[in-house]
């Protein structure tokens, strides 16, 4: 399929705003220029309207759709044991697949086109991802708590969505290893993973150094930080990307920084449960590639990854009272390029060459008015509702508002009538 | 005129989420119950939406939309300075008008139903103001700097204001005196207003403990802080409305408590100018009432209530790791309810007699499902373009998305028009 999107304001390569006609053949962008005269299946106009690289959510657990608003304003492990565990365990693989699609709504509505999950029943997240059109890499999160036998389970597990999501044989979904920590995971799992990982090819996500808690248990147990243990066992490569990255230190941020991992901050969840504030300004200047999530929908309490930017932009500058920290391009990049290299993929920038992964932003709002600066009013003033087209792979997830690919209605009562019934089994 | 709101889940008294009909006579809520029969002129369904008390900003300036994404990423006196200042000398009261405009039509659609602002040309925001329907509380920012004979012409402009409000005879625009800070305006200022306030029977709001200078400059000048100081000098009472109150002591909370001052919160901009953290916790805990508010668009940067409510409730726990800190149900308050409370306003509540000062969330929609928790998904997941009906004095501002009030196209060209020309010319 051919799409042309004329006359809009298209944030190109390095985040210059140039006004032009931008071109999709199949899965790609051929052509970024004014006027372009070529034929094609759908031409979408985008007058008043930005044209903005997809934003990549780099850590998310999609099914926790289910759980938006069960409990929130309590201690992290209250949360877990008393609300969100026991729902957890009641889940069946079907409740997981319409808790991924609620989340897979979201996530075109707000203009997100790629992303990172770990959770469980993952065959059930790649189906509805399947369906819904997103780019995803999803993993199933691995806990073997130094039992031997469940180590075995969790590696079959894994294996087991490895195969599945590849008989998929999608464009878009992809497979991820995903041990859920260091201090769930022993060490013989963790070097298992690394070892399956190269064996097939296949990125690592991992949860590291969240909480304080995490943090010197694990030294307690190992006499050194999760970034030394995971590095001393040959776990840290470029093909690593680390959720949340809160309570590092130097010697944590060099090691990230020269084996190439990639991190993923998550504000919202990081500051709702009070976790910390992870150190953005030492990872950005000792080079680390910081990327954005927006976590599991239970500790955000949404998906907006144009909400999350300015989480980001505003935490840091509150944190270290420099209004200077966590500029709007450097957090643009964050939600976009950082994302898209961390996962190693041709998007992030719209650009000649690249996957059409792109969405249309109406400007046309009092919001985003004057529009004199397209960077800081998506930063700073838009949110999720504010996008209006969102394609993936060149295909058209959602036009003018419609998504195309996803009953909206049947998928938000689905989603209900499964969280109705946990709730009162709950 | 009268209107019936069927079927919606309207926050009750205490925020109880109730599934009733409201029904509207003239400028004040007469009844909510299931089923009312009434007549009315209006019918809206409200099925699967919720009925909220209109958002009540109590610390902005609205006129300021006009630099929205002019300046980012800098230190407060730069960004003053080099960017605002030199913009502001340029605008003219039309300029003023039409920015004012936009920040109402901005306000309308983000369901804000009244605010408190402070700004010049102040004539003009109010006739904006009268023009969109909301409900306001405006003031000219005075600062004579020491200077006797500046300190007339303040006064003088002050008073030009309240007789032109006054003549105004409205229902809904009120004046407020709004002597800019302590440091800004002289012992002499300060008393004067006080007196007028008494003499006239109005309100003040002035900007207070903003900045760590602003209190140093204060206590190397006066020995004292900016609170104490304007204690001594009797300026405090429960009819002033202090903005920003980050740099508080325990002896400044307990005076605050002890004369019913209101404190606004302004987490967004504190954030962004990296002026510091309210000391939120200790201020609820002395009794405090604390108010919310978005500051200018130049500093947020937009007038979104909702986001506004999920910054605080989330910038609290960051702070001091507490997820406990700054529940929902204490933000929502904080933006509804004790707003009214400063403003000595029956509003901010839904209840039989209340003004009619509310609006419709439409709550069909993927980031609020499944929708169990109304006020936790207002406070961490809606946004201001969840907004559709907009309420203000029994009268509809906004309709299912559409502005009533205020032509849009034409309010986001005017002020565009003006940006375009301070841009050329700053």
């Amino acid at each position: 399929m051919e799409i042309l999107i004329k006359n809009g304001r298209v944030i190109y390569d390095n985040l210059k705003v140039v006004e032009a006609d931008v071109y999709i053949e199949g899965n790609r962008i051929l052509e970024i220029k004014k006027g372009i005269k070529r034929e094609a299946d759908i031409v979408i106009d985008a007058k008043g309207k930005v044209v903005s690289p997809g934003f990549i959510n780099a850590h998310t657990h999609l099914a926790m759709t289910l759980f938006r608003g069960l409990a929130d304003d309590i201690p992290l492990q209250e949360w877990l044991e008393t609300y969100i565990w026991p729902r957890e365990a009641q889940l069946k693989p079907r409740d997981v697949y319409k808790g991924a699609l609620l989340g897979a709504l979201e996530m075109i509505k707000g203009g997100t086109t790629a992303f990172v999950d770990m959770y469980f029943h993952m065959e059930e997240v790649a189906k509805a991802v399947e369906r819904a059109g997103l780019r995803a890499y999803l993993g199933y999160g691995m806990i073997d708590l130094g039992d031997p036998e469940k180590l075995e389970k969790e590696i079959k597990k894994s294996i087991g969505v490895l195969t599945f999501i590849e008989n998929l044989n999608s464009e878009r979904i992809n497979f991820i290893f995903a041990p859920h920590a260091p201090y769930t995971c022993s060490i013989e799992c963790l070097k298992r993973v690394r070892g399956l990982a190269d064996e097939h090819g296949k990125m690592i996500t991992i949860h590291v150094a969240e909480t304080k808690r995490e943090v010197d248990g694990i030294k307690r147990e190992y006499g050194k930080s999760p970034v030394e243990l995971l590095d001393e066992i040959g776990f840290l490569r470029d093909d690593v990307i680390i959720a949340h990255g809160v309570w590092l230190n130097d010697k944590d941020i060099m090691l990230l920084a020269e084996r190439g991992v990639s991190v993923v901050h998550n504000p919202a969840s990081n500051m709702k449960l009070g976790s910390g504030v992870m150190p953005l300004k030492e990872l950005l200047n000792r080079g680390v590639n910081v990327c954005l999530g927006t976590d599991g929908d239970a500790s955000n309490n949404n998906l907006d990854m144009l909400e999350e930017m300015k989480l980001a932009a505003l935490l840091h500058k509150a944190h270290t009272l420099e209004p200077t920290v966590a500029d709007a391009r450097t957090v643009f990049k964050m939600a976009t390029l950082n994302g898209a290299k961390a996962l190693k993929l041709n998007a992030g920038v719209i650009r000649e060459g690249n996957l059409a992964d792109l969405v249309i932003i109406d400007f046309n709002k009092p919001h985003l008015r004057p529009a004199n600066n397209v960077i800081s009013h998506l930063v700073y003033s838009a949110n999720g509702n504010d996008v209006e087209t969102t394609i993936v792979n060149g295909e058209i997830l959602m036009l003018d508002g419609e998504v195309l690919t996803l009953e909206e209605e049947k998928v938000m009562e689905e989603a209900q009538k499964v969280a109705d019934k946990l709730h009162e089994g709950g």
